[in-house]
């Protein structure tokens, strides 16, 4: 048990060189509230029933297949099995940390965690090599598939798990593995005599190598990141079906214009060269990330924060090619977001970043994970049409307990078990909120370690309680995100209010603060409409509803009888704020006034003039919003967030 | 040479059973006009360059391993490369009926079609098994792979081919041939000890073996084409990656209620079904094609008449579910689409299915021919966006001079070469005059045959001059449609205004006609604005021109600066037709008054209030749309069919 924060340093911990505004907190502890229950769910069902399914999908019979300790084929064909098998890993190791994990679960993950690294370890070759599906499948065959084969995207979350255990437990046995798995990358790859000149079909190894280098201070891991950053964009990796864009080999990272290609690919690619920036200082990197961020947010990305408009090629769409009832919004592309919006906002300390992250975190990311946490979803569509067929992707927009391709789930463990961190960065003069959790929090401030412990409801409640419980005597500044739709947000200081107010997102107050001072942010949690950049055409004439973070839809199942494609909101009307506790759990529900569009007349076609598919009167309607994140818990069905509006 | 009208049946040659209100024309010339261009394009170019890209491609070289004339390995991975040769066939079998194809292009293509019955007929093995994929990858192997493997559809091509060959030229070594691959699938399918109880996963064959049984009186052919469509929907195929629906497999074909899965191979289907009714009677199959039509037109069709909503599976998509960017509206669909409402034409009469047959053939249809007849597209697109970034896909909306899957190419080339069957229709009272294109046409009607010579420069100009050229003397009725679009058209008889108009599409003129008679249709083609049901989300706000049967669109070429998405048009002013011979040949272009919408204001985010969205005051723009069969003629760049209107 830790009583005030966490033992271990998160997915990033700096180094006194590294190029950045804001630094991760020293401590953190998420408490209670809103996503303390997330977690638990996490905690008690996710990554011990992960386990039992990675088990049943063959990703264990795969590794003891390759130690050659059972016979029988390579279950699934795809290359990338192990990977899930390290993001699993690199959940307990975070999920570790919890103190509410209880002694019981703790023996179980640390006996799972110590079979697998037996496992690996036995898997591992003599030079290092370690990947399950070329020993079973292309036995000596290394490193000449690379635009398929992902042997370093699994090597890189190889390398994160093995940095996450060694952090969240001090145990070096799998870091042992990863090591000797980076270290016949450095050997191998590069530009010199027998090596291999090329890069991985799925960019992810480049963020590793630069945590590996953190963790150990081996410089040759962080060479060979800016190696694989340098050497992305010259076509090494040919064609494809899909063209070059996919494995984001189209361009030279720092001529980059335009998110393009593979979503997943494109997120994780630039969370490499951010860090890679970090660690190196080549601003040139930097704006190449700046500016393709700045691209994709505004013309490639939905409300939810998710991104990937094709499902055929799990890929951006053009500017503005937005289509709700197709929005690929695959959970993993929302996670690597989030990923790249945390670097960014440490990076530059501009609050925009944290917007973001926590708009895809409530949204894009959060319904990914069914309620009960034992179902997931690849893709996350805005609509869902009456009458929906599946059309056989992997669980078509029904939750599941688990995937063919099961890259999601581990994802979405291991970013929750690891949220914590992404609450609370500092600078050496402030303590920057970003994100607004019930928790104890602390960083390194001019003068010693400030800490806070933070009360909210949020985001179902506006109120953010944020106590200091410590902290150096000199003065410092606590600087509170105010979201960009949180207009008349308000601030008290121990029951004073005070002025200002919130400048590039950003609430700061400067004092001496004392133990046991009182900070409450007051954020309007009115509900709104939202409507969409008119170059959005599949969003033109609707509006969205979202209440505080959260965005909100409309499901079948709360308008029975009616086709969602009959229903129209009134945008005049008041909307209404209603908490429930029903079969969603604890919740707000938003209520609006609407109606039925009656049927046009048009009789077998249409098309046609206005008034020949002008709909006939409408009945009115009441309208039920649920959030996002609960939407498909109930009951299959339609579903919507953009609602045509009169 | 034929003095007025071809020598051979077409595509369709009923029986005297066959149960329809409307059998096709006896005779049929289209001897000027815009669709002569067109064809003489296909003559001239798409026909004679089929030839050598079917040898650049493989095809040759697969039938020739087949045959073990050569050695090597099969040319491409797609089981299906022989269909592709047999559309082809049938193209030049119709071409063949050209009176101005001349002779020495009409020596070529009889020795090609010699030289490839002789090759064909060298592979065709004992029992009358003919498919070069089978044959090379998988010797011995028959029917088993029937999920994906079209053995069965690349019979039915084969067998369209040979019926086309036998009625164009009288020629019946092909179907020799043809009838030997019909006979071994007559004794291999059924329910019967030792045969296979299946269906193919491209149904195809279904609407050839009708026409085999039409042509030869073999009824085993019918009663195959009938056990085809008994045993589909049973699962029989397995689920397969994309689900049921992809391969037709989902429902029993009686109890469909909508158009899902594969769009050609749900076309190719309903076809079938229609065929197989007309010869059988079965008001079941009838019932269950007129409901699938009616559903898929009123929630699953773009205005061009073009299906399909999904490049992942090429499938329909949800009901109301039509992307304008990413329609796929393949090539082949639109004519599948064709020849399921000229069938439905025939056996009901009503004129709905020639109102979206004139629309899918106009538009859908042809968009996927460049005009110089030397490129090809695959998808049909409503919408390119500016910075449109190509997905890898075959040819992904740029025209191309073949694809890797080439079935798009030679199945335009054998619609244009059988397009005069797809003009008039008989009844024994009446002539129904369905389509507009110059050129003479003839049928019985009771007491003989009459003749029609057709005069128009339709689509540019709505005046349809049909002039009686012969007949018997009894009195007998002239059917010509009038769209459903042509509001205030206009009929004279021999100058003088005939009243009553159109009931059901049809305009109807009962009269002792004598030859020279002379009746002027005029059907008016002022530029119209069109709108979109309420349901389909993403043309709402939206309006598309149109003026005839041609649907219009904006290309960025015309737009010389701005990007189409900033474009809007205003809905309440003029819309001006302008006749221009330039870069698209002789084209009506229609003008009109639109603007550029400014940038809005809000930053990095592009959602807001109603008021941070709302775009800035916007510049005057004179907007010009050309039709949407021309696009992407002269240049790469944005299109759009649905413009915001103002």
């Amino acid at each position: 048990m830790i009583e005030t924060g966490r033992r271990s340093a998160g997915p990033i911990r700096l180094t006194d060189a590294s190029a950045v505004r804001l630094r991760p907190a020293t401590g953190a502890l998420i408490t209670g509230g809103f996503w303390a229950g997330r977690r638990a769910v996490n905690r008690d069902v996710c990554v011990p029933e992960g386990w039992d399914r990675l088990h049943e999908a063959g990703n264990f019979h795969n590794l003891e297949l390759a130690a050659a300790r059972v016979t029988g084929d390579y279950v699934n064909d795809l290359p990338f099995l192990d990977s899930d098998l390290y993001k699993w890993l690199e959940a307990v190791a975070w999920t570790l940390d919890d103190p509410d994990l209880g002694s019981g679960p703790a023996d179980q993950l640390l006996r799972r965690l110590a079979e697998s690294t037996e496992l690996l370890g036995a898997v591992q070759q003599e030079d290092g090599y370690l990947n399950s599906h070329f020993q079973v499948r292309f036995p000596g065959e290394r490193f000449v598939q690379l635009p398929w084969g992902h042997e370093l995207y699994c090597a890189g979350h190889l390398i994160q798990a093995a940095v996450a255990l060694h952090r969240s437990t001090g145990e070096d046995g799998l870091l042992a593995i990863g090591r000797r798995v980076a270290d016949l990358a450095v050997r191998a790859f590069g530009t010199g005599p027998g090596q291999v000149d090329g890069v991985c079909g799925h960019p992810e190894i480049e963020t590793a190598l630069v945590e590996l280098y953190r963790e150990t201070g081996e410089r040759s891991y962080l060479d060979l990141a800016v190696y694989f950053v340098d050497r992305r964009g010259h076509g090494l990796l040919g064609d494809g079906r899909f063209g070059r864009h996919y494995w984001q080999d189209h361009t030279p990272v720092r001529d980059t214009l335009t998110a393009e290609g593979h979503s997943v690919r494109q997120l994780y690619l630039l969370a490499g060269v951010a860090d890679v920036y970090v660690e190196t200082g080549d601003a040139t990197l930097l704006a190449a990330v700046e500016r393709v961020w700045s691209e994709m947010v505004a013309t490639k990305t939905y409300l939810t924060g998710g991104i990937g408009s094709h499902h055929r090629d799990e890929a951006f769409g053009d500017p503005y090619e937005l289509p709700n009832e197709r929005s690929y919004c695959e959970t993993c592309a929302a996670i690597a977001s989030i990923h790249l919006s945390w670097r960014m906002l440490m990076i530059t300390g501009e609050a925009k970043y944290a917007d973001l992250l926590e708009r895809t975190l409530y949204n894009g990311f959060l319904a990914g994970l069914s309620l009960d946490g034992k179902r997931y979803i690849y893709a996350n569509p805005l609509q869902v049409r009456d009458g929906h067929v599946a059309s056989g992707d992997d669980g078509d927009y029904v939750r599941v307990p688990w995937f063919r391709c099961a890259c999601c789930p581990p994802n979405v463990m291991r970013l929750l078990a690891s949220l914590e961190h992404y609450v609370l960065l500092s600078d050496e003069g402030s303590l920057a909120l970003h994100q607004f959790m019930t928790g104890t929090y602390s960083a390194e401030v001019a003068g010693g370690e400030a800490r806070l412990a933070v009360t909210t409801d949020y985001p179902w409640d506006g109120a953010v309680r944020i106590r200091v419980e410590d902290g150096p005597d000199a003065p410092w500044t606590l600087a509170l995100r105010v979201p960009g739709w949180a207009e008349g947000a308000g601030l008290t200081v121990n029951g004073t209010a005070v002025g200002g107010g919130a400048l590039d997102g950003w609430w700061r107050v400067e004092r001496s603060w004392a133990a046991g001072d009182e900070v409450l942010l007051t954020l309007p949690l009115e509900p709104r409409l939202t409507a969409a950049d008119p170059r959005l055409d599949v969003d033109r004439g609707c509006v969205a509803l979202e209440r505080g973070p959260l965005v909100y839809c409309l499901e079948g199942v709360d308008h029975d009888g009616h086709r969602l494609d009959d229903l129209v909101l009134a945008a005049d009307q008041p909307l209404v704020s209603a908490a429930e506790d029903g079969e969603l759990g604890p919740v707000v529900v938003v209520r609006a006034t609407g109606a039925v569009r009656g049927r046009p007349a048009a009789a077998w076609w249409p098309y046609g003039s206005a008034a020949a598919v002008a709909a006939p009167a409408a009945e009115p309607a009441a309208l039920t919003a649920v959030p996002y994140f609960t939407w498909g818990n109930r009951a299959e069905g339609a579903m919507r967030v953009w609602v045509p509006s009169a």
